[in-house]
């Protein structure tokens, strides 16, 4: 009994990376480099991008979400190409993108008028981590305002991506939040990793994600 | 092909609310009421809970995290009956509970000594509302900070919860946040459903949230 589990979800899990693989096989021959970004819902995402895409070359935005399309319809104003994909049509609507949905978009992508390519996952600190959706690197985004446990709570998310960014810190003097707590953390779950303190709302710090990602286009950023 | 697949996310729906009526006999046998507490990582269950519980009478916590037991500890040192659940035996850790997690627990919880258990729910804003536990009623917290979009871009999530606690509502100044649009956001995917601006820092609107769940407890509040 125990054993047929295991394996089914070896299954599910293989078949993600599967088509995550066939993805990225696509995306390499357009010469397209993929970031995954994911964050807890509201933690600044689509600000942060607002801020940084206005200013980059050759780059465009596949946004995840539930329902609707206000993070797209946000950054469509910016004149960079953005593709929604919306996943409701799983029952209730699925909490994280898969392989499968980003490969069902990437008819309606211009790979060839990129070079960077910003998937914006569903806002959740759990499934997102656990399926690849053929990116090369990782980043997420964690704000001060959800507080200085969260690496630990959440050690998957945080272990997995090759950039932190530790948004909204305009709030620290109004919030309990321990820095060093959160950066003790983080160490633990993911050592040497990457992190930027950044305002989205202030700019503070902005320049330092657009230049990662200016990195990671240009493939001096290394790959997942 | 198809209608099979319509068949197997059935079942699985109807397992789970198979196994929450069993849970909801269960406390119903002994007279408990349960609240299903929802919310974002981050957004301040557990603070909202060490402002209230410590004035309530036979209350106890289930606590659901991916790993750890930062809130449960946090929450037991106010000498109230708190039971873990970890929801990483999953692969990569499941992102919310289900009825049978909630089971599986039913044995650790002093259900004799109690009138109200708080199930503090995994932070998500999607699968959660999926999956009914066996509650009574349902909450959910939304902090200021997550921005005035969210019932529209989690609109399960907001439709299923019979009280929606605004929280971190001393952050507001120093945000772009718009109360008008979140609450009018609110309204469209639930009319007319409960809401309470409160603050588990400075205390502010914390009576009203103790004041419900003791209405819930005495049976007053309206069951889901």
């Amino acid at each position: 009994m125990h054993r047929t589990k295991v394996r089914v979800v070896e299954d599910a899990l293989d078949a993600n990376n599967t088509i995550a693989r066939a993805n990225r096989d696509d995306f390499d021959r357009h010469g397209v480099r993929v970031v995954n970004l994911m964050s807890a819902p509201g933690a600044g995402k689509t600000t942060l991008l607002e801020q940084v895409l206005p200013e980059l070359q050759r780059v465009g935005v596949l946004e995840g979400d539930v329902q609707g399309s206000f993070d797209a319809d946000r950054l469509s104003v910016l004149h960079i190409p953005v593709t929604q994909i919306n996943t409701d049509p799983g029952f209730g609507g699925e909490c994280h993108l898969d392989a499968n949905m980003v490969r069902s978009a990437i008819p309606e992508l211009p790979l060839a008028d990129i070079d960077l390519l910003v998937v914006e996952n569903v806002g959740n600190l759990v499934c997102p981590a656990e399926f690849r959706v053929g990116e090369d690197v990782r980043a997420m985004v964690c704000s001060v305002t959800e507080g200085e446990d969260k690496p630990l709570k959440y050690p998957l998310m945080f272990r997995t991506c090759e950039l932190v960014v530790v948004n909204k810190v305009d709030l620290v003097p109004h919030l309990d939040f321990d820095l060093d707590r959160f950066l003790s953390g983080l160490q633990q779950v993911n050592p040497g990793v990457e992190h930027l303190l950044v305002s989205a709302k202030t700019g503070a710090g902005v320049d330092a994600f657009r230049a990662w990602l200016e990195r990671v286009a240009s493939r001096e950023a290394a790959p997942a």
